[in-house]
């Protein structure tokens, strides 16, 4: 069903996962994770409890009760309509003299936050939020014994304007069977800065912010949280580790309830400040293999959905970001860090 | 007042316009071009005749009579908003040990179609639409004159969803100080199959798409219209001159009217197939002085604007296309191009 192919102008590989359900003429539907362009109602949400057999099969779920199956905290299902695939191949073929296609192999997994419908992220408990870190964690860890998958993608989208289709809170995991230009851009500059400094290009940016303080958001033992010199978007704020780490399954045990504690303390002061606003939140690693290098920092980026990228962006490349950094970061420092003061 | 920032994780400026009016809790306003986010109304609306005082001092125009301001029938502004100004200038400095900075030198021009509201681009006459790009292409050609400027982007946005702010049809052109490194890096892919193959990548492009002829939406003869094999968007539509040609200024007399016509006939089967899309319009063109060079073919790029970026995209710099490019032109070729099928 669905296949990569190779754009020679810019070495992107793009994937296509043509739906049954979105034919041309109704190519106007918001469609960008192959799930149902309309919010569900809660009675028909195949992520609440109660509706396990609504979803594709299930490939891990943690229970209070083994016996009962709506007992679960955190569940992994298949996407019901995955925009890669175990099954394809990574078979690659000529498709014409200028054209070149492979497999959509790779795989396309759902992580469902909790069993609480309207409950947003940073709401959630920190026991809660450690349990789905844990569980993040493990299905990147599973996913990469598979050696056919490149690349493994870890990302949740929050709000119809950040391309959500499924109101029940929930992450996604996608493997592709490419690694991704930009991966290897970002590789391209890290290793770049490591060998002629000796220094990894992200503990460098970090120290410089804790030194510059403008542009912290929140600074714990663990993480710091700031909002980038440089961020391509408003708001755009990096949860980075202190100690230097490649990859998020290098986290340590003991470092997981700071994660957790951090990713709720600038979630929180994004919804209230914000007014929940839309954002899509990644985490950005070193490429598979590279995990224990030292020139690269895994850290998370939330990047909030308050602009509309445009002709010049989608020209140029290029961001305009119409709010300061330093900004931004006084506001988010200033704000409230508890749903109470919505009340 | 806006600056660029240089983000060393991978070599892009930031364009940084920060507005007086978009403040931190004001951050939810759609904006990216530095315009007002809410459509005026027709009496209200800088860009129609008669209200030519609401807008910045005016660059061009064509009167029809030269003593009636209200006259032209193409009208080139400052945009109100500039992204960058040409009163900034290129000066480059650091901004703490990590941190470099420029002044956001630049031009920020807004080209108004026509006298016309609600006249779609696509519905203007040939005549019309042969004069908007003769302005076009003198005002590229003027700014070109400027060696500060490393680069300019021509665009056009329809519709909100599209970033677009005033509702009036207009183009922008924004002049940079700096090559973006999304150019740079269709150059280098460019130059490189150039200096291997000895051949335009864009000329045999064109040429495999013209055998294979099922990705053709319209074929002319000065120009082709087609659905790239690897089109990041549903329905991302390129017209490209048949003989090379590397800029957009190198057009010829004689070619401007065939242009108008594909133009036309592209916007049309859009609007009339897709029901009105928001999309993005831009022009690809060589860097500045390579204009003349053999490795590179201007085109117009038509991006609608169907789906939704979410984190996946955000994340891997990847795009997730849902239709495929066969199909999206089947649909298009056998569509209407006129507007009186709708009615």
């Amino acid at each position: 069903m669905s296949h990569l192919r190779f754009d020679q102008t810019t070495s992107d590989w793009v994937v296509f996962a043509p739906l049954r359900k979105l034919r041309p003429h109704h190519g106007t539907a918001q469609e960008s994770t192959g799930q149902e362009a309309t919010l569900e109602s809660v009675v028909s949400c195949p992520f609440c409890p109660g509706n396990e057999s609504l979803t594709p099969p299930e490939i891990y779920a943690n229970r209070d009760d083994p016996t009962v199956e709506s007992s679960w905290q955190v569940r992994v299902v298949s996407n019901k309509f995955p925009v890669l695939t175990i099954e394809e191949t990574v078979q690659r073929s000529q498709d014409g003299k200028m054209f070149q296609k492979m497999g959509g192999c790779g795989a396309h997994e759902v992580v469902i936050e909790s069993p609480e419908h309207g409950t947003f992220l940073g709401q959630l408990s920190l026991e809660h939020l450690e349990t789905l870190l844990r569980v993040i964690r493990s299905r990147y860890l599973d996913l990469k014994q598979d050696r056919r998958f490149q690349s493994i993608i870890i990302f949740k989208n929050h709000g119809i304007g950040a391309g959500t289709s499924l109101q029940h809170p929930h992450w996604q995991i996608i493997a592709t069977p490419v690694v991704p230009r930009l991966s290897r851009l970002k590789h391209l500059e890290a290793t770049d800065y490591f060998d002629r400094t000796g220094n990894c290009l992200y503990s460098e940016l970090l120290q410089a912010e804790l030194t510059a303080e403008k542009r912290l958001v929140a600074v714990e033992d663990e993480f710091v949280a700031f909002i980038p010199y440089a961020a391509h978007l408003p708001f755009e704020t990096w949860i980075i580790p202190r100690q230097q780490q490649g990859a998020f399954d290098l986290l340590k045990e003991n470092q997981i309830r700071p994660l957790a504690s951090m990713l709720k303390t600038v979630l929180l002061k994004l919804y209230v400040g914000l007014d929940n606003p839309d954002f899509n939140l990644t985490v950005e690693m070193a490429p598979r293999g590279d995990e224990k290098k030292d020139y690269f920092q895994w850290h998370i980026r939330i990047l909030p959905r308050l602009t509309t990228r445009a002709g010049f962006e989608m020209g140029s490349g290029m961001s305009i970001n119409t709010v300061l950094p330093e900004d931004a970061a006084e506001f988010l420092r200033a704000g409230e860090t508890s749903l109470r003061s919505k009340a």
